[in-house]
């Protein structure tokens, strides 16, 4: 009967439920609290006390609840498998946020929520199939999010750091790609995960290359974007507006300059949240295939650190 | 070689460019003034100062470029067929102004564009397949903003007068198939002609049955929602929120209780608009067809009024 320790004190109420009803009939022993050598697996977030993986010498894998590993992954202690929590309610999340706030750019919609002079001005946006979106990052999420926006005609060129084929989306990579892909967007969308490579991959260089007036949503990782290029270039009217759902630090301090700049929407962090019915399913699925000696899903290649 | 009258004079520049493109190598005259006894075709809009159609003896076809006819069918002078317009762009534009707005309060949106205490309240929306949808008129343009919500997973019912079978959307019909879809609906979308029938569809009685909070899109017709009952139903609480594109007086008067509302965003009849590159290929492939003694496209059935 395989040990299956939750490590996140913190969310065990909200998972307990799921979980129990995940693993029902599967035989494992889902505890709080065991003696190191004895636990088979480890469900894990970043915020978890347990910081020292070392003793877990019988530990097959350590199943993380988020996408983003990247505060896991450098971990020196941690020398067993790492799974990223791939939820399919979590891309599902996330598809919504961008499609969603990609519309509210393109259709204008805050000039109708807040129009204090009763202005009727039947001017109409153009249609999404004139507005070129570049997603950066085509990942499980950027694909999923590509897709999404392809279906409502907006053409979509994808760009990450090896060649992608995906139907239907324009797919570039390399530094020259991302020029490309940068120079003929309206709006930009960030799903890179955090690597050395992708740090402030938005710097004052690349800000310069999207056309005037373009939109940044960045739902992936706050990193990706040199925050004081991003205001010089909203303060000088280059880039139109940026949502931002993700930060450097978390909550977003209340006295950041993001939080009161006019072209500036903060989310806080709810862009993809997973969600514990569905990564329940995904963290049972992977106990199993431990069990049965089956490739696990999600497996962080930690070269790559994602 | 057929006479073309554009009878819209205010749209004529905004026109005559497409419409010379599209009816380029078909030996068409187009023209603003002429004979009426030696016209063949007349392009139309409501606006239009020609309201007499009775001289037009040898007109085949009036074309409209409105999707909407209701301000035509009426005209006992008209008895030549009338076409109503049925432009893909306009299709294009309202899938993308009913995604976007029920994105828009699906997600919350409004929270954060407007956060004046910069609270970080990370509490996730629910995902679209737990926000249903009734998609009422099932028409043209209903059924295909039925589908893009439902490709974005919202479970969508559509209601229309007559049985419809649409893939991906449960469709229902009549009184009590009425009923069950504003019963069961968080957010409703009316895109319904105006007909005798449809006139104040949603009244008191009607809006009592969506479940409390239920939000209203309104890119049809002004005139499918009793005003004084909606903005009660809103006053009260029940009615979460009423995005509204149409209204029986435009532009929307300046003192009209929508304005003022905090539960009511106003919209300046956007959400479709005839566009002229693509409208004018409708009309050109209608004048090759009537010349060509093939079935006309969007022909308006009189007697039901669309």
């Amino acid at each position: 009967m395989p040990t299956v320790l939750f490590a996140v004190p913190a969310l065990w109420e909200e998972y307990r439920p799921s979980l129990t009803a995940a693993f029902d009939g599967m035989g494992v022993d889902l505890v709080t609290e065991a003696a190191p050598e004895t636990v088979d697996y480890i469900i894990y977030a970043p915020s978890s006390p347990l910081q020292d993986f070392a003793p877990y010498t019988a530990c097959k894998a350590v199943l993380s609840l988020w996408a983003g590993v990247e505060r896991i992954v450098g971990n020196p202690s941690l020398t067993q498998a790492l799974c990223r929590m791939v939820d399919p309610a979590l891309t599902e999340g996330m598809v919504e946020w961008v499609v969603g706030h990609a519309l509210r750019h393109h259709l204008g919609i805050d000039r109708h929520i807040v129009n204090p002079g009763r202005v009727w001005d039947p001017t109409c946006p153009p249609l999404a199939r004139e507005r070129p979106v570049a997603m950066l990052g085509m990942g499980e999420l950027g694909t999923a999010a590509a897709r999404a926006l392809a279906s409502l005609n907006f053409p979509v060129t994808g760009w990450s750091r090896s060649a992608k084929a995906v139907a239907g989306i324009a797919c570039l990579h390399g530094e020259e790609g991302l020029e490309a892909a940068l120079r003929g967007a309206a709006i930009v969308v960030t799903l890179l995960p955090k690597t050395a490579e992708t740090e402030n991959l938005l710097d004052a260089r690349r800000l310069a290359m999207l056309p005037a007036g373009a939109v940044i949503l960045n739902p992936g990782r706050g990193a990706i974007i040199d925050d004081a290029a991003l205001l010089a270039a909203l303060d000088a009217g280059h880039i139109g507006h940026a949502t931002l759902d993700v930060f450097r630090v978390e909550p977003l301090p209340k006295d950041h300059p993001y939080w009161a700049h006019p072209r500036v929407t903060v989310t806080p962090h709810i862009a993809a949240d997973t969600r514990p019915a569905s990564s329940a399913r995904v963290i049972a699925e992977n106990v199993r295939r431990g069990e049965a000696g089956e490739p696990l899903l999600n497996l962080v290649d930690r070269k790559r650190g994602y």
